[in-house]
């Protein structure tokens, strides 16, 4: 059987995810993915494609010119004839035809599966939307040179913090080990929990600030973590490869020059 | 056999959407929706709550303190003890409980479902992102008292003018009738379209600059309006009433008043 090709950036929350899963699901005959070499494209993720500038042209026009993603995103999966892109729908699909996947990750059940793809859809334009825009417009946009606005960032934040607070009280009520009450987790928790890991990037005070008040979340978190260990934690070794250098670099530049506006934003991480 | 109730707002694209759904699949008997009275909670969408300023506190009261929906949104449905919110999710679970729904809707092939999930996936963070805020931002902001800005604003026009490119070039290649070629609507369609309906309440004139170039959207718009038919134009009747009355409101302050910052915008409809 072919390998089912996996393209995907770990810097990009929505393939780690991806690659998670693939590496739970023990599918290490199936998937080739990043650690696999030959058939991951590194092409950047929309949200930080100009992180790395040099190679953007040529890995994105290659990953565009060969049809795997018109959207010119990852993670994208290939298999056989078929192409897939936007991570939830990867998800599902792969719950569906890995073999051996438990029922608790994309549940046949109807009611169990909808109450997950209610989940799922929320995610896009709430906590999806607060994070990754707050990530991009503070952390990121500095360094890509990017136009922000305050009016954005502030409404970034209200959502994240609306966003948590709604996880918590809705689908972490009482003791939950993880969303909806279940004692598994679901690719839900697998998706967002991702989404929520990217606030590493804006380091450790203002990851704080919006966590600390959230003991469910974090709780939650590490039961995800836990869950799906070791790959978890090399999924995500990446980030935090990119957040030290990230911090190393804004103390290196308050250190050798004057105070830039740009600077005092990086510094904040 | 109970009646599914359906808390909606024809307001609201994705209101519409689970409305039409639910009329075009006959389901008369089970499904009392806004037409029924006493069952449809008239709880204004999230992004046009304010709207209805006067009647708000109640209705939004009234409907999260049923917990029908805690995040306090429409569309949601209740099933018996069953509960559901997310107009995807919705239309999903509907696709499966409907008895008799042709398959085309929400098809079984593994396959051919992924493909419509990535679809409804890529919407939320594309098309919706892109629509919704500038409908929000250029003609309801204005009414609703609430902060926008330039940067926005124009970040909302270039993803919605990307996302309508990228529908005609991805998923309407050659002389697709629907959404990936298909001959026969899916669930994707009709979300889509129901959002880029909304753009309606910008003016003809402001309509046409985003679509006027987009033959084939204008032909794919009307082939789903014609197999929905006549619940299409049924639940897009208060749509157009509330694009009459906001143009009517805007040219008699024109008229009547010196104008305004806020006047100006309106009459940008």
């Amino acid at each position: 059987m072919q390998p089912i090709k996996v393209y995907a950036d770990r810097r990009s929350q929505p393939s780690r995810a991806v690659i998670i899963f693939c590496r739970y699901s023990g599918e290490s005959d199936r998937f080739r993915g990043d650690h696999g070499g030959s058939v991951q494209v590194s092409a950047p993720h929309r949200r930080i494609q100009n992180i790395c500038s040099a190679a953007r042209g040529t890995l994105i026009a290659s990953f565009v010119s060969s049809e795997i993603n018109p959207m010119g995103q990852v993670p994208a999966i290939v298999d056989g004839r078929f192409k897939l892109f936007e991570s939830h729908a990867i998800l599902r699909y792969l719950a569906s035809v890995f073999p051996g996947v438990a029922d608790h990750w994309y549940p046949a059940d109807l009611f169990t599966r909808a109450k997950i793809e209610s989940i799922l859809d929320w995610h896009h334009s709430n906590l999806r939307r607060g994070a990754a825009t707050l990530v991009m417009h503070t952390a990121l946009a500095p360094f890509l040179g990017l136009a922000t606005s305050p009016h954005v960032v502030k409404q970034a934040e209200k959502l994240l913090m609306q966003s948590l607070g709604r996880i918590e009280s809705v689908w972490l009520k009482g003791d939950a080990k993880f969303l909806l009450g279940s004692p598994q987790p679901s690719i839900a928790d697998l998706s967002l929990v991702c989404e929520i890991m990217q606030l590493e990037i804006l380091g450790d005070d203002e990851r704080d600030r919006f966590l600390g008040a959230h003991e469910k979340i974090l709780i939650w978190m590490d039961n995800v973590k836990k869950a799906t260990s070791p790959h978890f934690e090399e999924a995500h070794e990446l980030l935090f490869q990119v957040k030290a250098s990230m911090l190393s670099n804004a103390a290196a530049a308050n250190q050798t020059s004057e105070p830039s506006t740009k600077l005092k934003i990086v510094s904040k991480l």
